[in-house]
C-alpha cells in the first residue's frame, strides 16, 4: 500500500484553551480598546503591565479576570533584578511573561482592534494563534502551498515524507492591516499610506513557516507564543527611560527566539491573524527612539546570521545565557549599551529560573481582580 | 534629513517584453489549449517541444509565432549530445531553454488554463512573472509582508537599510488552483481534494522570496526564469523513456538552480501568478513514474542541503560543473543513475555553450512558422 498522508494531520485543535493561555498586555493609558475584544478575551486571564508612571490609575473595563501590575509591584517581586525590566517602554511587557505561569501567552497592543476579513466577518485573532500554536510547523524545507496542516492544503510533491510530521511550533506572528509596521524613516517618507486595501492587495489569507536559517523582523503587537517552549528567551530588553534606543523592544526577541528556536528545531510562523491597527506613532518621535537601532541593526543582523550555538545548549534557558556572553563579546565592541544588555540577559534568566522553578510562587503575585 | 525607501523602489516594469521573452511548451497532443491563451501569448513567441514520436503530427493554433522541434530535429541539432534530452517526458522543455536566444523563458504545461483571481477577473500570469522577474528579490532577510516591492508594500520595521536594494530575480514560481500539485501517495489518500475554494483560503495574494538556505519544491509547470542568468541551471534531468524515474524533472533543477542562486546571491520568487489546472495526471501511474524519486529525495534533499560550492564558482555554468561532481562523487552511491544523470550534466552544459557561445546560431533552428 502507498503511504497516506492524512495519519500524519494532526486533528483540528479546540477552539479555546482557557486554563493554558494568559493575555499579556502592557499600557500607558485606559483599556477602553477591550471592549471591542470582550467576546473573544472574557473568557481568558490577562496580565496587565503598567508602562510607566505607577501613580496614574489605569482603567480596566469591568467583567475581565485580570491580574495589574505597575512599576512598584514589578520592584516589590523582583527586587534587585527589576533592573532588567524596562520602564516607560512597550518592553515592560516582559515581566508579564516571567509572572504567568501558563503554557501560552498572547500579547496585545493597546491600539490594536479586531480586524475584519474580506467577507466583512470579524478575526477571532486568539483563534488563529492557538490553531496556529497547536499545529506543527515546517522550518527544514519550504511548501509552496503555505502551511500545510491547514484546512485544505496538504504537502506539495517534491516535500520528502520524513518532515511531513513537522516540528513544534513556538511562536505565531500575526500581522496588521490599517497602519503597517514601518520605521520612522518609512513612516517619513510615505505618509500617506495605509494598509487599508483588506479585500485586495495586503490581506493574505496564509500561515508559512519562517524557514530555519532566515530571520524575520519580528513586531509585538500581535504576537503568541508557546511559553513552557521559548518564554526565557521573549526577553524584550533594555528599552525606554535611561535607554539609548527604543522600538527595537520586539526585534531584539525575534532575532534572539529565531536563533534559539532554530538551533532547537522549533518552528516560527508568520501571517494570520490580522488585528486592525488604530494609530501610527508619531514619526519623528520614532526616528529619535530609532535612530541608533536603525545603525546597529546592522550590526546585529549579520552577528545572528553567522552565530551557533553549541550543542550542550539545549533549552531555551542555555540558549539565552550563551547567547548573552556572545553579545557580550561581539556586540559590546559596538556600544557599552551591549554590555548592560548582556547583563540583563542574564538577570532575566535568573528571574525567570527565581519565578518559575519554585513550587510556591503564589506569595509573589498579588491578589487577583475580578 | 532621514534617509527615504522611495528612491531604493524599482519603477513599474513595462507590462510586456515581447523581444525579451520566449514561451516554451512541451507536449504530447494538439496545442488546443492556447486559444485561452491568445490575448496573452500571441505577441510572444512559442519554441514547442514535442514529447513523444516524433511521427505524430501536432496541431498548433493558427495565428500564433512559434518553432517547432521534435525528437528528430532535436537529434539532428544536438547529434550526440542530444543524449541528455529526456525522451517521452516533459522534461524535453529544456531543448527549448537551450535553443532560446531570448533574456527570459516563461515555461507552461499543456493541461494549464487562464485562472481568475477572487473578484473573476481573469489573471495575466505572464505580466506577473514578468513583474516578478523585472522587480528584486530578498533572500537575506524575511519580510513578514510579503514582497515588498509589490505596489502598496514596503519593508516593515527591523529591515535592514543595506539590504533593500534587493538582490536580482532569477525564476518566478507560479501556483495553481483547482488540482493542487501532490504527489502520487498524496493523491491516492485524498481524491476528492480540489484546490477550487479560490476566494477564501486557497487563493493567497502573495508574492515572496524563498529564504536563502531553504529548499523548495519547484514545479514545472507555471513558470518563468532569467534565461541569462540562471539558464544553465535550468535543466530537467534524465526523466521518461529508458530511465527509472519519473516526475522528478522539475524538482532536480528546483533544487539546482536554489543552491546556485543561494551561492551567486540571485533570488528565487514563489506565489503569485496562478493558472486553473485542468487535470490530475493518474496517480496510480504517477506512483510508478515516482516511487523512485520519493526514496531517493530523502538522500537528495539533504546532499543539496549541505553542499557547498567554491568561490571562484561565479558563473551558473561554473556552479552547474561542479555541481555535476557533486552529484557523481556523493548520489552516485545511492544508484548508477546519478552517474549518468551528472554526465548529461557535463553534456548539457557543453550543448549550452555550444550553441549560446557561438556568433551564428541561426543554421541549428529549424525556419520559424507564422
Amino acid at each position: 500500500m502507498a503511504p497516506t498522508t492524512q495519519s500524519l494531520l494532526p486533528k483540528r485543535p479546540p477552539p479555546l484553551l482557557k486554563d493554558e493561555l494568559d493575555i499579556v498586555i502592557p499600557t500607558i493609558r485606559n483599556l477602553d480598546f477591550l471592549e471591542m475584544w470582550r467576546p473573544y478575551f472574557e473568557p481568558y486571564h490577562l496580565i496587565i503591565i503598567q508602562d510607566g508612571d505607577p501613580s496614574k490609575t489605569i482603567r480596566v473595563l469591568q467583567g475581565f479576570d485580570y491580574e495589574f501590575y505597575n512599576r512598584n509591584d514589578i520592584n516589590r517581586i523582583l527586587g534587585p533584578k527589576a533592573s532588567c525590566i524596562s520602564y516607560k517602554d512597550g518592553a515592560c511587557r516582559s515581566f508579564g511573561f516571567l509572572i504567568s505561569k501558563k503554557k501560552y501567552i498572547f500579547t496585545i497592543d493597546h491600539d490594536c482592534f479586531v480586524a475584519k476579513d474580506p467577507t466583512g466577518t470579524e478575526i477571532n485573532a486568539l483563534e488563529q494563534h492557538i490553531e496556529n500554536l497547536l499545529k506543527p510547523s515546517t522550518p527544514f524545507y519550504f511548501n509552496t502551498l503555505y502551511d500545510p496542516y491547514r484546512k485544505g492544503a496538504d504537502f506539495v510533491r517534491g516535500y520528502p515524507f520524513s518532515l511531513r510530521e513537522g516540528t513544534p511550533t513556538a511562536i505565531s506572528h500575526g500581522l496588521w492591516l490599517n497602519i503597517p509596521h514601518y520605521d520612522a524613516p518609512t513612516q517619513l517618507a510615505k505618509p500617506r499610506e495605509r494598509n487599508t486595501r483588506q479585500a485586495t492587495t495586503l490581506y493574505v489569507d496564509a500561515v508559512m513557516t519562517v524557514p530555519k536559517g532566515a530571520l524575520f523582523p519580528m513586531c509585538g503587537m500581535n504576537l503568541a507564543f508557546d511559553r513552557e517552549l521559548i518564554g526565557p528567551a521573549m526577553y524584550y530588553g533594555l528599552m525606554g527611560e535611561g535607554q539609548p534606543i527604543g522600538r527595537y523592544d520586539d526585534m531584539w526577541p525575534g532575532w534572539c527566539i529565531k536563533v534559539i528556536c532554530d538551533h532547537l528545531g522549533w518552528g516560527v510562523k508568520t501571517g494570520l491573524p490580522y488585528i486592525w491597527h488604530s494609530k501610527a506613532s508619531n514619526p519623528f518621535s520614532n526616528l529619535t527612539k530609532e535612530y541608533k537601532g536603525i545603525l546597529w541593526q546592522e550590526d546585529m543582523i549579520p552577528f545572528f546570521q553567522s552565530l551557533k550555538l553549541p550543542k550542550d545548549c539545549n533549552t531555551s534557558q542555555k540558549c539565552y545565557i550563551e547567547l548573552s556572553k556572545l553579545v557580550r563579546a561581539r556586540l559590546g565592541k559596538i556600544d557599552p549599551y551591549f554590555i548592560r544588555l548582556a547583563d540583563a540577559m542574564v538577570t532575566w534568566i535568573e528571574a525567570w529560573d527565581e519565578l518559575n522553578n519554585t513550587s510556591g510562587t503564589a506569595s509573589t503575585a498579588p491578589a487577583k481582580v475580578k
